[in-house]
């Protein structure tokens, strides 16, 4: 199967934004071992869709679309195709409700206009979307597979994960097996990674190993072929343990994790309770938390610290400590980490206080930070940091730096 | 002139990175009043190239590539381009100069495959690579101008800043100025909006008017031709009024501005304080504003109060309150931002409590939300949405309305 992806919306022409949906899906279908020879983006406009849709049907025999599915006039992909296949365009009334019930339950005014979105291609097998109100829809007509997918990339990625690739994979009825697992690792550089594990990177190919790095974090992607799944898997099994067998201390989790899904699981597992004194954070490591579904179990909350009077009045850490060590010191840190967790009644207190720039503070340079950390059973203990990198790196690494502690702290099974 | 923008290079095809070039020429171009039409990405293959230069060839007269400049033999654009227009490829003096300076100043070996990066179309115009090795260069041949551009976007926008966009311009021999404006507006939805001014946006011509929706927000982007700029801006400014006139209490900013940083900067200019306690956005209101650097001269900081027992303790909403009318309700969300603006001292408290789902709570279906507002000197309000989407939009979208509630308090001067 050759791909071909064609983006529709006249803001990608202007710059307005860039098409990461084509990098989206081109990543998914490179798993799916289907080719994409190319990209193709084109504005809000029914002559050139069409002649870029014909230049398509030359070179692909799948053509994905994003875009162009909404309830305006400009929105035109459905309308273009069903022109160009002489298919007609038929009400689909389970998206029709969705859609009225989206305007009923938020109490706004349901245009005519809206209305359009509940068009799909005749014969045309729908895809739901749970996140917006245009369906997306995929349809084979002679040697070609035509899919269509909303712009938003919200509303496209869960469609095209839960709906689009399975249809896709059962079109492909491989015998073949993609497996592939990506490992993800905090506190480790992407050259230092790559030093570490040099020669199996060289010696591979099946699994291959694809680094990349990105938000402080870095991650391998490994991928391998086989006619049996449990082959498959048995071969990312061997790599994954000799890559872990060097670099295993930096090493967090699989595939969708994030530092911070994990924090919540695992306070869920061991049944703990965190709550978090904020100033450099400014709320960023509670609001991450509390992204999850779920963290209410174990999120009690916390205090967002920015002025040296909170941190005084809320939280009382001393005046004296304030005017002598500073906010951005280990003994401010230790006492916001113990207080926020007696503030809040929580198992874990954790406290993040440091310098996040543009300017130095309190004649302590951008990126020095503390972290403390405070359990019902233990001392409290502080790390200090230093980090580089603009104000926004700075607080998410301070964030994520905390939820790699705390997951230590746990899975070393000392509280 | 119209122009397409054709990426070389498989790493786009295979999703390891976005095309960011062909936003950042497409930007470039709209300032500078030509038309994009289309944007292609191909891979690092010579047959597909060439393919993808003959349908450009049908249907742009300016053709800018990006990418396959470099030293190896997956690099072909020049030899792909040079062989269609029959063009010999000629060693650049200065390029292989500044080449072999560059090996000899990093005391690296210099391979035989370098020479070719200094390779150019013969009787083009040649663009020094001053972050680089690889040379740009444009011609024009017949009808069609070809600019062939390095991928590394660090090489490429700083030498199309330098050349190729002066090489346009002389080109094009205009004095017609483009100017644009970009309208934001929170609180109303694009279908919404549209149908408000429907009328304006057919008759548009100059300015032209694009709608674009994302993130609970709509803008409106207003482009004017002139030559003279300050018609050019009049123009703008009369559309700008016209639409204003009708959604005027809408709108809230221009181009880059964001709610959070305007309400940052509102509250600087009126010299006042702010403190939030929140329930469902766990942070993220105050994450948001202490992400602008300045935001400590106006945030005191404030309570993520995400358990019953903290907005009890912390913030002492009384048992009976969160028993009766539970902590989703207008008498919580009142005592809120009462509590933490006095516990914080700061001129305004605001507080966010409701269900961000995925299940209801208290009996209240998600997307309930109560915002309350305290001001020194008024009496407390709070507000009631009934908010859809998922989750995180929810959460968003409830910070959101926070600053644009704040921002309407402000600029009313009732503060």
């Amino acid at each position: 199967m050759n791909a071909e992806i064609i983006a529709v919306g006249s803001e990608l022409l202007l710059g307005q934004i860039a098409n990461t949906n084509a990098q989206f899906l081109s990543a998914q279908l490179a798993e799916l071992g289907i080719n994409v020879y190319f990209h193709t983006v084109v504005g809000d406009n029914a002559d050139r869709l069409e002649k870029a849709v014909k230049v398509a049907q030359t070179r692909a025999n799948l053509i994905i679309f994003t875009g162009g599915l909404g309830p305006t006039k400009d929105d035109l992909t459905k309308e273009t195709i069903a022109r160009l296949l002489q298919r007609e365009l038929v009400i689909d009334k389970e998206a029709l409700h969705s859609i009225e019930a989206y305007f009923a339950r938020t109490g706004r005014t349901m245009t005519e206009n809206n209305k359009k979105q509940a068009l799909v291609l005749q014969g045309s097998t729908v895809f739901r979307n749970e996140h917006g109100m245009a369906p997306g829809m995929a349809m084979t007509v002679g040697a070609i597979t035509y899919m269509l997918l909303p712009g938003p990339p919200k509303e496209m990625q869960p469609m095209f994960s839960k709906y689009g690739r399975p249809f896709l994979m059962e079109k492909l009825d491989r015998h073949e097996r993609i497996e592939s697992r990506v490992l993800r690792f905090f506190g480790i550089g992407e050259s230092q990674l790559e030093t570490e594990i040099e020669d199996l990177i060289e010696q591979q190919s099946n699994p291959t190993i694809a680094p990349l790095a990105g938000d402080g974090e870095v991650t391998l992607r490994l991928t391998a072929k086989h006619h049996s799944e449990i082959e498959a898997k048995k071969l990312l099994d061997q790599t994954e343990q000799a890559i872990l067998t060097r670099v295993g201390r930096y090493f967090y989790g699989y595939n969708d994790d994030t530092l911070f899904k994990n924090t919540v699981k695992l306070l869920k597992e061991k049944k703990k309770t965190v709550a978090a004194a904020e100033s450099l954070t400014g709320g960023l490591f509670l609001t991450e938390l509390t992204a999850i579904p779920g963290a209410s179990q174990v999120v009690r909350g916390g205090v967002v610290c920015y002025t040296n009077e909170v941190k005084e009045k809320v939280l009382h850490v001393p005046a004296s400590v304030l005017a002598t060590d500073g906010a951005v010191s280990e003994r401010c840190a230790k006492l916001l980490a113990e207080n926020v967790r007696a503030l809040c009644g929580a198992d874990i207190g954790i406290s993040f206080t440091g310098v996040a720039g543009p300017d130095p503070l309190e004649g302590k340079s951008v990126g020095t930070v503390y972290i403390g950390i405070s359990t019902s059973e233990n001392e409290t203990a502080v790390h200090a940091l230093a980090l580089s990198g603009p104000r926004d790196a700075i607080r998410t690494r301070t964030a994520k730096y905390g939820c790699s502690i705390i997951l230590k702290k746990l899975a070393a099974a000392c509280l």
